[in-house]
């Protein structure tokens, strides 16, 4: 009987066959589907059955729902008119790679249970470590570095958060003691996330005050240190973040790390958008002093044509992040372990389990080469100059903050309420999708809004039709105070 | 240019074909490779060039290098084989749900960011919530409750833990004091992590002694709470363990349920492999009393088909629990959002983004239905008792923990030595795959096999084959001290 329950191979080729073309047919129809999906709250829910199958179906049966209830609730992030938040790239050589990763089905926790998976991860990201400039000392070849694939940047951020609590508690200083960790107001939320689950409390997370350029204003880091320092706190963490993901705003991480070495503090560059450009050599100064960094985090599943999850993160000494992360009971104690001869990447990350996550990022940086990469990431800040040119040459439009990258913040010469409804007249139009942001600025900050270029089906047509758009959904006329064109 | 570059869906249509065949051809001849892989540490990485490509490659020489490098490094998890740890089956149709949900290439952060990925999630939780028994409020029907997927159990237990943290914390009776968790000394090593990256201190868990069944000695438990208490510490959290990792032992729920409710802490139930049987009614009787319980935690990516990652948590009070874990910056807000009448997911978890996780526990559902998957796994206890009665009935061998559900713990009728020596005979010979754990007993503790079905390919011709590899590798003659047969 059981033979007849599960599915064989021969039945999986005829079936895989068809969930391939279903996806390939996807992708070419893509710009048919309005870009933000145009459901109501309940509206998927209430297509759904309340109760289970009780006797098996079929992929056709399946599939027909995908196409009737499933897709018109799909905000169709690889689609060319994606412009919001920033792109999640899941390039094809990526989706195939986690096609294999699910049919091999094997598990990376420990070096034994499968020693490619730790290997090829080991390999992959020294490659990448390469490939983005990064320091010797983050490569697994160095005497105490290496770099390891995380789901997240939250989760990298928590790892590293914890494992410099660890090393502040381990020299004593910190007994009975509040522990501070800083980055600037505009780091990411997943910062102050940390904070809360690492349990130092997001109140412990001093939030300095950003320059013009909304970039960490150091003088005032250096002054929240020494002033914790006074009141008998301990500062223990910094995280630099370079691309802020409101405005791509850059922190200098050799100011921070000139802070971070004075003050023994460890420092975490989050990279997770903007590092990704720095396999580019002429974007690389962005993260000048990223030597003095204790680990450095960028996301492939975002700007590096990598499906989600594979956020790659580095550390300069592995021995201190492991240690906080380590706990070995007998039923994962192995000989080879035990020797330290071999990386048991659970010791890396805060699960236990883990996929085969390097053979996307090994199928990426194979089918694109190095070169392939560059190429697509200078085309796709192309993209995003000719945006921000459009923009600066209209008469009621403003570009609101130094374009960085992809990305081009703007808004409507115009209120916040007028750029609201702008924002929510675009994507209800269905051909792109713009998200948004707040500035600060004097008084309550401003509403802005977000082009993000970097979707790999994305072209120059359609940042132009984009604009289109936008120009034809703006309020008419020429708004007050509009300077001379 | 950019044409040139990426793969277009055509060719991913032949390169798909290629590759669901080289899937379908590894399930065929999964038997002919050694379950647990061979090499040796660096044999692997020694294989793979040291810098990456500069161009492009193709898809046939990626495989090509799959075959030859990274094939001989893999530990085969879905061979009918393999015995070790607990299974982590990776179902061919979860398989492709996998795929789908990399081909679609959503976000499932927030509701708006893609309706379908949150309302489908919340459905299929409440669906399997009812397959496995789970009381009425851990549904999202209810008025509290509702379902998540997490990436592992070790993710699930640590979101538990600082929402029981948090929960206390907002009373203020944990002001400048103590917090206090409690599990068993056989609980899983997530357990001890998360208290540890909680930063309530390894040290403050406390790990209960067990009975001669290896559950969690209840009396002790509210002994140690008592004495916290009159120590001025402040329980928070227990974590009852459904199914050990090392043996498969069970706490009583019900009798945690009493002791948590009496004292106002967080009870969390860690059933990841032992609560996927509650598919079957007649194994829910391990999880009596789970009404009592604030969350509850068991990994279809085990037990139930759903290939890698794929860990359902439900808690009782979704209010408490999200509480804990959101931070919502402005270019994360949204109106729906705002208004709650959505769910935003990624307030349920550690991570910010997510994938479309649900596809895959959709996929199985539908495609083995009820029905399936309790055939599915009374086979698989099926088999393991008929190992059980193999062992039992053999002079040189014994069973030394009571079978549960699909694990047996047995050893050679010898000394640890010789067992550890068997173990690594057995692993060497490549056919099947075996791990180890230590039993608690006088003195140190004694060094026991595992033996877990419930791989899919799993049939009872590769249960009477392990047995007799076993058999014959065991050392001749019958050990002194053996019972008259």
């Amino acid at each position: 009987m059981a033979d007849d329950l599960h599915m064989d191979p021969e039945h999986f080729r005829e079936l895989g066959r068809k969930l391939i073309d279903f996806i390939a047919d996807y992708r070419e129809k893509i710009e048919t589907f309005p870009v933000l999906s145009q459901v109501k709250p309940g509206e998927i829910a209430a297509s759904l059955p309340l109760e289970p199958p009780v006797e098996g179906d079929s992929l056709d049966s399946i599939l027909q729902d995908i196409d009737h209830i499933v897709m018109p609730g799909l905000t169709h992030w690889q689609s060319p008119g994606f412009f919001g938040y920033y792109p999640a790239n899941s390039s094809l050589p990526s989706v195939l790679a986690e096609l294999l990763c699910a049919g091999l089905g094997v598990q990376g926790m420990s070096w034994v249970t499968s020693p490619a998976c730790t290997e090829l991860e080991t390999r992959v990201l020294d490659w990448l470590a390469g490939i983005l400039g990064l320091p010797e000392s983050f490569s697994s070849s160095s005497s105490g570095g290496g770099g390891v694939i995380h789901g997240t940047a939250s989760e990298a951020v928590l790892a590293v958060m914890v494992a410099g609590r660890e090393r502040i508690r381990f020299t004593g200083e910190a007994d009975g003691k509040e522990l501070r960790a800083y980055c600037s107001n505009q780091a990411h939320s997943s910062v102050l996330k940390a904070a809360s689950i690492c349990g130092i409390g997001s109140e412990n997370l001093v939030q300095v005050g950003v320059r013009d350029d909304l970039s960490i204003d150091s003088a005032m880091l250096e002054a929240a240190i020494e002033s914790d320092l006074a009141a008998g706190r301990v500062p223990f963490f910094i995280c630099a973040t370079v691309g802020t993901t409101s405005t791509c705003a850059m922190d200098s991480v050799a100011e921070l790390g000139r802070i971070a070495r004075k003050y023994e503090l460890w420092l975490h560059v989050d990279a997770a958008y903007a590092g990704n450009a720095c396999v580019c050599p002429e974007f690389r100064a962005m993260i000048e002093g990223v030597e003095l960094a204790d680990s450095f985090n960028c996301n492939p599943h975002k700007w590096l044509l990598t499906t989600f999850d594979c956020s790659t993160l580095w550390v300069r000494d592995r021995e201190s992040f492991t240690q906080a992360l380590s706990v070995t009971p007998e039923y994962l104690r192995t000989s080879q372990g035990d020797s330290g001869a071999v990386i048991d990447y659970r010791d890396w990350q805060i699960p236990l389990g883990r996929r085969f996550r390097s053979l996307k990022l090994w199928f990426v940086l194979r089918w694109y080469g190095v070169e392939g990469l560059r190429a697509f990431i200078r085309e796709q800040v192309r993209l995003a100059e000719l945006f921000e040119e459009l923009v600066s040459g209209a008469q009621n439009f403003e570009v609101c903050a130094p374009r960085r990258l992809g990305l081009v913040c703007f808004r409507f010469r115009g209120s916040d309420d007028e750029n609201r409804e702008l924002l929510d007249a675009i994507n209800a139009g269905g051909e792109i999708f713009l998200t948004h942001t707040v500035i600060p600025a004097e008084g309550a900050g401003r509403y802005v809004l977000r082009f993000a270029t970097g979707t790999i089906s994305t072209k120059e047509k359609h940042v132009l039709q984009a604009w289109e758009i936008i120009q034809s959904l703006a309020p008419p006329g020429t708004p007050p105070g509009t300077p001379p064109g």
